[in-house]
């Protein structure tokens, strides 16, 4: 490990790359974006990469950074590959950590949002001196990051740590991944929406949002109206909440983990994470109780992205 | 890791403990035998195993070992101690690795049966060359050793690994820790007895068992049973089997390990393997498809218990 350099974090998304310089001590200095969606071909977005981090760099005086750190949808960290992002301009399987370490000259690794984010948490954030916990990550997904004895698990594929993909309900709701009852369709912003749905099928609620078309039904309108009082969106966040109780309970169970960091949108529904912890608490086996605690990522959630990746180079 | 030495397996359980003297490629080359229960106080009980050991090690012309690993209920590894288990003879917390160091002069390590199983299975079987793998041990409960990157994962408590325990089915049967659903409750002998009940009380079935005294009803039975076609026996194996197979895919987006091994006594049920099986195909992640497979442990099930203590000594 090496944190008293700089390191430059790269988050690539669908339609942008953000790239930043990070200070030793997690502070972003310096930020600059490409449009990854420009580049239908990788090679000329590498050389403008590596042309920005060589400005950044330059124009903050830098002259040695632990490496670069990327952040990246279906990144396989033992291969530095990128591996057929469905929402990426680039098909098949592309070696970016490769690529930018020949044409950079500096050691760059890649991985996964929710790996990053554990490696962030680990150097930037509230892991800093744990040696076991996991990073949950809600969003358009559900993904997860596990780290035992200070390593993120990556197991025999690389692909280890598929948390949203567990399945939570045998024999449940059918999953964009062809299986049933995973973890994903109940927790992810897609996954509320369903419960949503769900709990109205099953009760007479009065509630506006069941006037509206069903298209306009969206996390941020349940939370607000769960706000106001309404009971269909007050259940649906504690249903949502019991469920991923259980489904971090199970994750203790597996490695025993000192924290349970939590991230991403739908956290910011109005007692959610209350309801999480009261989940967990009643679902988790005794000899953990006291041993493990729920938090919210602490680092900032526009900036978690950056500092992520950047962790990439500073710890592996 | 030392595994040019012979090493001494000491597999203590309720009635007896059980000393073995293993060669470096895994042969018991001899063994005795203590009373348990007949030792209310520990530090006679030491005594005795110590010299136990001493005469099998004379009696071989052994003058060194790797070591004395101990498989033992409520075993807590980073302590070397047994905290509370109910069915021996010495209450509270008893540092039984310590003491048999202290007194025998070799190197000494404890570890849950589930976790010297894994170790064994490292050592001496089927785990030889792999980094990432899981043990599952199915009998009166249901015990989980998991290996990652070569390592038993103890996590923050010294107790990861209670597979048994975690939820598999939300809101299902209470299980005798106070929660409800754990995969125990459905896999352990007495979950499978309760599989069939569950069955024989949802549909109409003719089976001979129905008109048996409940308590007469076991795995055994069970198992001859389907053997002769009986379709409330067949069907319980494969209920089993099915919600099996479920929590092993589970564990595969966990750790992404090369292998599941199983063994215990339930493995005997005809069937059931192969419905283990079918149900982790259909369940698993398509990421990992080819990339782990079940397995029956590949010791003797007479030796195992001694086996995995022995391998303790040799690998940590």
């Amino acid at each position: 490990m090496n944190n008293e350099l700089y390191s430059v974090g790269v988050d690539i998304g669908g339609t942008n790359t953000d790239v930043g310089l990070v200070a030793p001590a997690g502070k972003i200095v310096d930020t600059f974006r490409l449009s990854t969606q420009a580049y239908p071909d990788v090679n000329p977005y590498v050389s403008d990469l590596c042309e920005g981090i060589r400005k950044m760099l330059s124009d903050n005086q830098i002259t040695q950074i632990a490496g670069i750190g990327i952040g990246a949808p279906n990144a396989h960290f033992p291969t530095g590959s990128i591996d057929n992002a469905p929402n990426l301009p680039w098909t098949g399987k592309v070696f970016l950590a490769d690529l930018l370490e020949r044409r950079s000259g500096y050691k760059a690794k890649l991985d996964n949002d929710a790996n990053a984010a554990a490696y962030g948490e680990m150097i930037y954030g509230g892991a800093r001196n744990m040696r076991n916990f996991i990073m949950m990550t809600l969003g358009t997904g559900v993904g997860s990051g596990i780290v035992v004895d200070g390593k993120v698990v990556y197991g025999s594929t690389g692909f280890a740590g598929e948390l949203g993909h567990a399945i939570l309900v045998p024999g449940g709701r059918p999953c964009k991944c062809g299986r049933q009852g995973c973890l994903e369709e109940y927790a992810s912003a897609r996954g509320i929406i369903k419960n949503f749905w769900y709990l109205a099928a099953g009760k007479q609620y009065q509630s506006p949002l069941l006037d509206m078309k069903k298209e306009e039904i969206g996390c941020r309108l349940i939370g607000k109206n769960a706000e106001q009082g309404d009971a269909l969106c007050r259940d649906t966040i504690k249903y949502t909440g019991d469920l991923l109780g259980i489904a971090l309970a199970n994750a203790v169970a597996f490695s025993s983990p000192e924290a349970i960091f939590l991230m991403g949108g739908p956290l910011n529904l109005p007692g959610l994470f209350e309801e999480i912890q009261a989940s967990f608490d009643r679902n988790l086996l005794t000899s953990y109780r006291g041993t493990v605690t729920l938090q919210r990522s602490h680092l900032p959630a526009n900036k978690v992205a950056i500092l992520g990746a950047a962790s990439l180079a500073v710890v592996v």
